[in-house]
């Protein structure tokens, strides 16, 4: 009996991962809402740097009840669409099925703990700037790795398991014991990056670093958010700001996620990227003030455009 | 002889305080660009709460020298046209025309003292709701006051004067002896509320107020631009904001200047009201992040809005 694995959200990471994974054989059963015919009928296509995936054929369903249970789930939704996997997770279920998280900030392991049981939680965070140019279609245009880790506590090894299939996948993927101390790590670019793209009117990575003072603001806020993450007990050096400076440079005129969200007119993940982090650093006694301020404007402009 | 005052920029602000001053019949000659025919022809109109002012005939103009000598010039140009002034200005200009600028923000009367002499400038801070509805129609909403004052010295006989040809138009005006204490006082209102206007979205007054985090984020700001004019020398107390947070909840959903000029596609004094500012704070040790990264998004929006 193989290992049986869902996938609950087909943007551009549920499409990717469990693309790649589906490739190399691994047994990957797609939850689908809108695309679910297209895919059917046209397959899932991802280009990348020497990458070329063509999968024809797709297990796919517009029911969690149509997979039944899994040993692994990967979520993928957007984190404000967590609400749905009250009804979507169940069926998925078995007693020892895994969920992994690969959705972006902070709160969604907890979510998912205290919905469905913490011992089944994993948290994953995916390094990797990518695309959906169709509703086929997936572009990744560089990185690809993941950093996985149980949910408050030490690799396990089921942990290594995971990695393993996902590395049989092509993946780069390596296991942590404080998955918390990662999240932070990664939020080290995503508050910075994603929240002033959108706030300073839609510019890309290189227009960002481009700009001294926006450079600048970056940089500050990449200070507020490893101050905050060691506030709250996880020791993020401070090399996690170089390290993340150096891979945006390389990164070449990409827009983070969140802009693509917001020029589609898609729902924006504030309160996992800024809002739990800042909340969080406020009940360590952290000083983050241009969070603070980028937080607000974010919701700010997310709640007048929706009333518009 | 009468006292011949001209006024440079006929937007809402000249527009404003020149028609009162030519309804209470100073000798007031507008220099004009765009609107020139048609206001000639139509005349100029201010509404206002209990304030009716029609002027039927306006002595305007298309060049300064047209206009000579004068008195009083009174600059109501927007920031960003300074270089302008270089030109326009000196055709007005006998021994001892004195030169005060209404502008908004900090650099104003340095740059005029830099190119006209120190002894000439003075300065106005307007505090006014204002909005240009029509090419020849100003709608005051609120307030009107003027405080005026001189340009790195105490008030002199002459600042009194002009503080009285401002009453004797019906608008209510004080003389200072600290012209960049209130030039402070003015920006602990126009950085946050200009500013959070334009980065969440098109916000009103009323609407910023009513969304708490960005109600705190304004109130934040606020105490950084105190905080900064303390550093800067001047004795600005906490209540500065506690006066400006009372006008603002009296305003209902008034728009800032800044806003309007951002929805209309006009320049916007980004550096009179940020840049000059935090450089300042920069300079003199004070401690502004919110400051900061409004203005590097204020920046960066604008430069993108121009190379669109």
């Amino acid at each position: 009996m193989g290992f049986r694995i869902a996938i609950i959200g087909s943007g551009a990471v549920g499409g990717y991962y469990g693309g790649k994974l589906a490739a190399a054989e691994s047994d990957v059963h797609f939850l689908m809402r809108g695309d679910l015919e297209t895919i059917k009928r046209n397959g899932l296509h991802i280009h990348g740097p020497a990458e070329q995936v063509e999968l024809r054929t797709i297990n796919c369903y517009n029911s969690s009840a149509q997979i039944g249970p899994c040993d692994l789930v990967l979520i993928a939704l957007k984190a404000t669409a967590n609400h749905a996997l009250v009804d979507l997770v169940p069926p998925l279920l078995h007693e020892c099925t895994m969920l992994l998280t690969l959705q972006n900030g902070l709160g969604n392991e907890e979510f998912l703990a205290k919905s469905f049981g913490a011992e089944r939680v994993l948290g994953g965070l995916c390094f990797v700037c990518l695309r959906r140019i169709s509703r086929t279609e997936i572009q990744r245009y560089d990185y690809g790795d993941i950093v996985l880790g149980e949910y408050r506590r030490a690799a396990q090894p089921r942990t290594h398991e995971v990695a393993a299939q996902f590395r049989r996948a092509g993946i780069r993927c390596c296991v942590t014991d404080d998955l918390l101390l990662e999240r932070w790590r990664k939020l080290v670019w995503n508050i910075p990056f994603n929240g002033l793209s959108i706030l300073a009117g839609g510019l890309d990575t290189a227009a960002m670093l481009a700009d001294e003072a926006l450079g600048a603001s970056a940089l500050a806020l990449m200070e507020e958010v490893v101050a905050a993450a060691n506030a709250c007990g996880h020791a993020l050096g401070h090399d996690a700001i170089e390290e993340q400076m150096r891979r945006t440079a390389t990164m070449g005129s990409y827009k983070p996620s969140t802009l693509l969200d917001w020029e589609a007119g898609r729902d924006l993940e504030i309160e996992a990227i800024w809002g739990e982090p800042l909340r969080r650093a406020r009940v360590a006694g952290a000083q983050t003030p241009r969070l603070e301020i980028v937080y607000a404007l974010l919701k700010a402009l997310v709640t007048g455009a929706k009333s518009a």
